[in-house]
C-alpha cells in the first residue's frame, strides 16, 4: 500500500489516504519520496479550476527521492539512485514529438497528478522515461522545485535560442520568476525584473536582475521601447500585453510560462512592424531537465524555499495560497 | 518635374499631378517607371485608414523600371539597368536591424508612399539600398507584385526556417495567397489552401495547393487538428484564430502577413500545450528580395495579373476594390 495525502472534494483539506498501486509495470520506477515541492498547478488541480481533477486527489509533481524498485524492463536507472520527477510521469515514446526529443509536447504525455496519484505520498511511480537522475552533490533538500518551476523557465532559453548577449525581462518575481532571474544571470544575459512590488526590487537584484522596473509606472515601461530580446511572463493575470510587445526589439519574443486564463488581445500591427512573436511552452523534455540540472549545479542556481514536513501539509498549502512564500515551498519527510 | 497621379483627399480619384523632386541626392537612384502593381495597402493609404496619409497622395510601391540617373555616391547600380522597388525606399543603414541584415524592421525605414510620392508616376526616386536589380530574363511586365506581395509571403519561409518537409496552410487565396501557394509548392512543402470560396478550390490546386479546405465548414477544420507546421494568414478579417492554432503541430506557427485590425484573442493554453507561437512580419529585407527573385525565376513563380495602362488608373483601383481581380493588378506605361 502507498500512504498518501488526498483531497476528497474541490478545495478540500488533504487527509491521509492509502491506495494499492498494483504490480509494478516493466517500464516503471518506484520512488520513495523524500521531498516534494508545492506548485500553483497543484492548487489549481486541488480546486478543480481546469475541470479535469479526479478525487480522491493526491497532489505533488516536484518529487525528489530514492529509487526502491525498478520494473523488469528498466535499463537506465537502478535501486538506490536519487532521482527527480516533475509534471510528466510518462510519454507515449512513439509520436513524432517523442521521437524528436520533444516529449513535453507529446499529446499522450501522462501528467503526474492527472488521473493518477502524485508525490504527496511516501512512494510514487513513474515511467523510466520521465525519471531523472539527480547529479551527484546537489542539495536534495531544495532542488525539488527545479523539476517543474525550474524547467518551465529554463526550457524557453533552449527552445527560443536565447543568447548570452540578449536582454531579457522577467514579469513576476515569484516561484517561477525567482528561478528565471538566476538562470538568466548565469546564462550571461542582461536581466531585467518587472514587478509591481517596490519591496521586491531589492530581492530581484539579489536574485540576479541587473535592473528592475515597476510595471505599475507606465512611464517606466514606455521608456523601454524596443529594448528586450525576450520577455518571459510568469504571471497568471491579464496585463497590457501590447505595451510589453512594444518593449521588444525587432524580432523580439514575448513568451508565456504563466497560465493566463484571459485571452491575449494582441495587436497584429505591433507584432508585424517589428516581426515579433508571442509563444508559450509547457515545462520541458527529459533532456531539457538534464541540461537544466547540470547548468544549475555548475552555476549555483538554487530554489529559495520554505520547508515544511509532510504532516504540516495543509499549513504549507495555506502558506502558498497566501502568496507570501519566499519563493517556493518544499515538503520533506 | 515628375508627372504622377495623386489623390487630393481621402478616397479621392487620382488625377494628374506634377511635382519637383529637387536635386538627386548622392545615395539616390531615379527610376523611369514602366510597371507598377496596385496593393491593398495603396488603398488603405488612399483612404487614410491608418491615419498617416498626406495629400496630395501618390500611391504605388511595386515598381519596375529602368534607372535613368544615379547619385554621385551610388556604387552598386548604373543607368540603364532594370530594377524594382517595393514598400521601402530607404533605410537608416546604421541601426542594429540594418547592420544585422534586417532592414525591413529598421525603425527609421522610409515607406515608398509614406510622406513621399510613390510609383504611380513617370519617375520615382529611392535610396540605392532599397533598389533591387531584376535578374536577367524575368518578364518585366508581370513581376512588379513580387516587390511587395511576393516578398511579404516569401520572407516568412526564410525567417521561420520553413523546411521542404513541412506541411503549410495558407489562409486566403488572393493577391498574397496566390503567390504563397506557388512559393510553397516550389519550396517542396505539402501545401494546403484554406478558402471560404468553393470556386477557388480548383484555382488553388492549379496554383500549387495539394489540398484545399473550406474554412466555413467547421468539421473540415476540426479534422485537421495537429497537422500544420505553419499557417500563413493573408487575410485582414477576424477568424477563429484559436481554432487555427489547434490545427498546428506541436511547435507549429501561426504567422500573419495580412493586416488584421481586430485584436487576436488568443488562448494561452492552446499555445502552451503545444509550444506554439504566433508571429507577424512586414515585407522583407533587400537580401530577402534578392533571394526571392532568384528563387521565383528558378521555379517559374509568377504573379497572375490583370493589366491596365496608367491612364486607366481609377478603373484599375475600382477593379481592385471590387475584390474580383485575379489576382493582382499591374499598371503599365
Amino acid at each position: 500500500m502507498i500512504k498518501a495525502y488526498a483531497a476528497h472534494e474541490p478545495g478540500g483539506r488533504l487527509k491521509p489516504f492509502e491506495y494499492d498501486p498494483g504490480p509494478l509495470l516493466d517500464n516503471q520506477i518506484e520512488i520513495a519520496v523524500e521531498h516534494c515541492g508545492i506548485c500553483h498547478s497543484d492548487l489549481s488541480m486541488l480546486n478543480n479550476e481546469w475541470g479535469i481533477t479526479k478525487y480522491p486527489f493526491v497532489p505533488g509533481h516536484e518529487v525528489v527521492g530514492k529509487i526502491i524498485e525498478v520494473g523488469a524492463g528498466v535499463k537506465s536507472l537502478a535501486v538506490g539512485q536519487t532521482v527527480g520527477l516533475g509534471w510528466h510521469s510518462g510519454y507515449c515514446m512513439t509520436c513524432s514529438s517523442c521521437n524528436g526529443g520533444d516529449h513535453n509536447v507529446c499529446g499522450s504525455a501522462q501528467g503526474t497528478i492527472i488521473g493518477r496519484h502524485g508525490g504527496f505520498s511516501d512512494k510514487v511511480r513513474a515511467d523510466e522515461s520521465s525519471v531523472i537522475l539527480l547529479p551527484y552533490g546537489m542539495d536534495e533538500s531544495v532542488v525539488a522545485p527545479l523539476f517543474c518551476a525550474g524547467v518551465t523557465v529554463f526550457n524557453p532559453l533552449l527552445e527560443l535560442n536565447i543568447k548570452p548577449t540578449d536582454t531579457v525581462g522577467v514579469i513576476g518575481i515569484g516561484g517561477l520568476g525567482h528561478l528565471a532571474l538566476q538562470f538568466l544571470k548565469a546564462w550571461g544575459c542582461e536581466v531585467w525584473a518587472f514587478t509591481s512590488s517596490d519591496t521586491k526590487r531589492e530581492e530581484a537584484i539579489n536574485l540576479g536582475a541587473h535592473h528592475t522596473v515597476n510595471s505599475k509606472h507606465k512611464d517606466e515601461l514606455k521608456a523601454l521601447r524596443g529594448k528586450f530580446d525576450l520577455i518571459l511572463s510568469t504571471v497568471n493575470v491579464k496585463l497590457n500585453w501590447n505595451q510589453y510587445i512594444n518593449t521588444l526589439v525587432p524580432k523580439g519574443k514575448l513568451h508565456f510560462v504563466g497560465a493566463t486564463l484571459e485571452p491575449l488581445d494582441l495587436n497584429v500591427f505591433s507584432l508585424m512592424y517589428g516581426q515579433r512573436s508571442v509563444s508559450s511552452s509547457p515545462v520541458g523534455s527529459p533532456q531539457a531537465l538534464r541540461k537544466m540540472l547540470s547548468f544549475a549545479q555548475r552555476h549555483d542556481v538554487e530554489p529559495k524555499v520554505e520547508r515544511f514536513s509532510f504532516n504540516q501539509i495543509n499549513e504549507a498549502i495555506a502558506r502558498l495560497e497566501s502568496g507570501k512564500a519566499h519563493y517556493r515551498i518544499v515538503l520533506s519527510k
